[in-house]
């Protein structure tokens, strides 16, 4: 019906055929030990550093060697840390011994949703709350009201007081503090307007470890799939190849703005059937990661009811739930959806991940998040509950701060109108942000780049010339890698490739965060059209 | 040649027997659904709250039932947090609401290796930098002098310069902050007398991340074998079980204050090759959990040894290397070990788990660790560091204090005195603890209970009467989770089961910390006295 849509299940095939050639090739690579070439062996991940002494590949007599390791751990990739993020702190470190090595003097990552590290700031009152947790001795000092608003004193007061023994230091119930709980299922019905229950929620370090979580207890094998979208955040890709499962692919609408259509889902499901794989769970990115697109209500209503009818665990990715930068486009949560449609408990199998990383708070180093888990049975549960106690708990100051995320300063309090002024002053930063770079990407020759409704992402497509690609492939890497590596080592912007995403066969594309600063940003735009053209020109057929 | 190795060959046989009979009445209960009795079944790891509607378990429309599940996830146990701490947090909710509900007025958690929980303070030092780094606007307010010490508002800000634009809310690289690494590579030098390389270090979320990347990169399925010492840390055997490889029993011998005989490590080795699994590991926890014992540098030579000839990795769990109490024992680790025995990098392939959850500084809740890891190949090394990229990073909080924890105060800084004399009060009151509840525990009938030269905890074997043993059969639970039940409900005295560690068959044990602050032993001591003569008056043959 659409562009990309046209031709897919012949894509598809294609892809299946060239993912079990990609298998044979990397066990051939590893047959030939480690004489293979850098780019594409599984050396491509290696550590950033060169270490004197250690590098005892050779070393023969050791008893771990690639071809005795977990297969699953070889096949899995993680390119938003991949070779070309190596590359770039390679030249980082360059650049300081001396800053003439390259012809830019920093490298700028917008490789990766982190946007402390580019100069976000973090939400005042939030720390103020974590510093008093975690130096529990300033909440007696008289010298502290000088130094805290008084409601981030009274709100560590109240953190510390759910807390047995006020103890930020000690293992907390495995599903995290219940009083914090209580907060974030308070933040869940104040955002849906439905009851949310402090026990259906896990805190987890982030999102990732909750998705990890999810797809240990659904992959038994090979034979259990999960649907997920493509392009996708290569979390669920790495983490369904660790478990050993199958990822059954569906594919968003490039020219519908990454549209998600159920008769795709439907198809998909249908195809990975009919070659023995259950399908254990959808997962949806809701707004959408790379591709920054917000799900309209009704589209959602209708993924409820394909997962429903289909016997799915939907698996929610609603990290970005506060990064929404269009008018025309709101966030709802998967859960209010459900359950706005009359579906409760015993009907739907939802989980809903959410991260401190993301929204407006950014909060990636600290390690913070939940997931809201509901129809599952208590046998189900208590094996969920069993596998969150193995590790013990998540960490306190994450916790902390998951539950800050979801219960912000109201009216009237101290904070709020400091907290409301950050708050926007990002969000319509980063909104400002995303617009002028995506109206500076479309206007690069061959380049097509939906807007970025949500997220912290724009996914443009590259048109690249066919010298390109072959210039690529004698290279032995893909063309949208040739590409980003080419604008790395030109202008030290860091991107991620299309492929480390997956996309629709033959398209390239690469992923651009919208985080770099607003008087950033310029530059930005002219090195990479600078850089765009004389890719052009120097490849054009 | 003791009491204990005398008939561990016939144990061993009569376990694996055991163990297969455990798997076949698992699935039999799988396959009865869940009107299986709580205590056998795998509910035993049920919440322990029960939620309003969400107890559907007879919904069969919804997609996951434990029949659908991973059997990986359903074959992990982890009994430190297993059902007798279920029955402790109902018991605690009761007593909220009616103090006088039982004959005790509180709960007294010796389950867990939970310091703070118990009201041990932490190191004043750590957290002063820990709420400078959490609240950086603080080092910019004169008033801050007042309140923190000079040296942790120095080595904030020389933390603060070692992360890229101060972000404490960014993600790290993913092995961690290179100059917190740089830290703890020098204090692992200072403690062994042997290089240490910051390149060689991955942070974690506590030990236990680490030890899960390790199993997965090393189990491929049940011919992959890790020797596990018998009793262990279950986290072990949950790991493994994940993973789905084979633990490979070694036992301890209690006898010889838990003895590690390398003549039992050939025998369950040669034992494993003749079942064909592949020996990939040798766990080693030193000093002991949960046995407490401290090896001696010469049986730690010939461990080292044995892995080298065996070719094994030797995964060390150091994570109680503060916690020694006696003073004929003293830690070393297996790196500064095999360093003295000339092994280098392309000898020995060894990992050492470190913590911030134990030592004197007992930060569980703040999920902060390390491996470092050594004797690797770069491709194998890379595959590490892909497995940490998956992830992202560890929580920066933790980062933090595990560069603390191994570069704490020096002679001369503001806060030496203090440190000081915080670790060495904690310290000392540990080992007086230590030695209090083994001396009453050595009092009570039919109990033998090793001292705990180390780590936090004590496994009394107790001799329970035949009566006790078929009571405990009636009851369908095994006779130590008996014994542990009814001194729970006696006592509000927390405790787990020998059997959640696995031990020689036939003897029963239980682990009991020695966590709670000194004024609460001597109560705990009488509780315990009364109840254990009570228990055997109740089932003396």
């Amino acid at each position: 019906m659409r562009r990309f849509v046209i031709g897919q299940a012949k894509n598809l095939i294609d892809q299946t055929r060239q993912a079990r050639h990609e298998s044979l090739r990397l066990l051939s690579l590893l047959a030939a030990s480690d004489s293979a070439p850098v780019l594409s062996s599984p050396r491509l991940f290696s550590s950033s550093s060169d270490m004197s002494g250690s590098d005892s590949s050779s070393s023969s007599s050791l008893p771990v060697t690639l071809d005795s390791l977990n297969p699953k751990v070889l096949k899995c990739e993680y390119a938003v840390r991949g070779e070309i993020v190596n590359i770039a702190q390679k030249l980082q470190e360059d650049l300081k011994i001396n800053k003439d090595a390259y012809p830019f003097d920093e490298i700028i990552y917008c490789n990766i949703g982190n946007p402390q590290s580019l100069g976000q700031q973090p939400i005042t009152f939030f720390r103020e709350v974590l510093a008093l947790c975690s130096h529990t001795a300033l909440l007696d000092e008289s010298a502290t009201h000088g130094l805290f608003s008084s409601d981030s004193i009274d709100r560590a007061w109240k953190i510390l007081d759910q807390i047995p023994g006020k103890a930020t230091g000690a293992y907390s119930h495995s599903q995290g503090i219940k009083g914090l709980r209580d907060a974030i299922a308070a933040g869940i019905e104040a955002r849906d307007g439905f009851p949310a229950d402090p026990n259906d929620i896990f805190m987890t370090d982030g999102a990732s470890p909750g998705v990890h979580m999810m797809m240990q207890l659904l992959i038994s094998s090979e034979k259990d799939g999960i649907l997920c979208p493509i392009p996708q955040y290569p979390l669920y890709s790495a983490s369904i190849a660790l478990h050993g499962g199958s990822l059954v692919p569906y594919y968003l609408d490039e020219a519908s703005g990454w549209g998600l259509e159920i008769s795709e889902l439907k198809k998909q499901l249908q195809d990975a059937r009919s070659k023995g794989i259950t399908v254990r769970a959808l997962v949806v990115i809701n707004p959408g990661n790379p591709t920054g697109q917000v799900l309209a209500e009704e589209n959602q209503r209708e993924i409820v009811d394909f997962c429903k009818k289909e016997g799915l665990v939907l698996l929610a990715d609603e990290v970005y739930q506060e990064n929404v930068y269009v008018p025309d486009k709101k966030f709802h949560s998967f859960k209010k959806v459900a359950r706005s449609m009359g579906y409760g408990e015993k009907d739907v199998c939802l989980v809903s991940f959410q991260s401190i990383s993301k929204g407006y708070y950014g909060e990636c180093g600290k390690r913070g998040g939940y997931m809201e888990i509901t129809g599952f049975t208590s046998d189900v549960r208590a094996q969920i509950y069993k596998l969150a106690s193995v590790n013990l708990c998540s960490n306190i100051s994450g916790q902390i701060l998951a539950s800050l995320v979801m219960s912000p300063p109201k009216p009237g309090d101290d904070s709020y109108d400091s907290y409301i002024a950050e708050k926007e002053g990002i969000l319509s930063s980063l909104a400002k942000r995303a617009k002028t770079l995506e109206e500076a990407l479309n206007k690069l020759e061959g380049v097509t780049c939906n807007r970025a409704e949500g997220a912290m992402y724009l996914f443009p497509c590259i048109n690249l010339p066919q010298m390109a690609i072959a210039a690529a492939e004698a290279a032995k890497t893909a063309p949208d890698a040739f590409y980003c590596k080419r604008l790395l080592n030109a202008t030290g912007i860091v991107v991620v490739p299309g492929s480390g995403f997956r996309q629709v066969p033959g398209t390239w594309h690469f992923r651009c965060t919208i985080l770099p600063q607003e008087d950033k940003i310029p530059a930005i735009v002219n090195r990479l059209t600078e850089f765009h053209k004389s890719f052009m020109d120097e490849f054009r057929n």
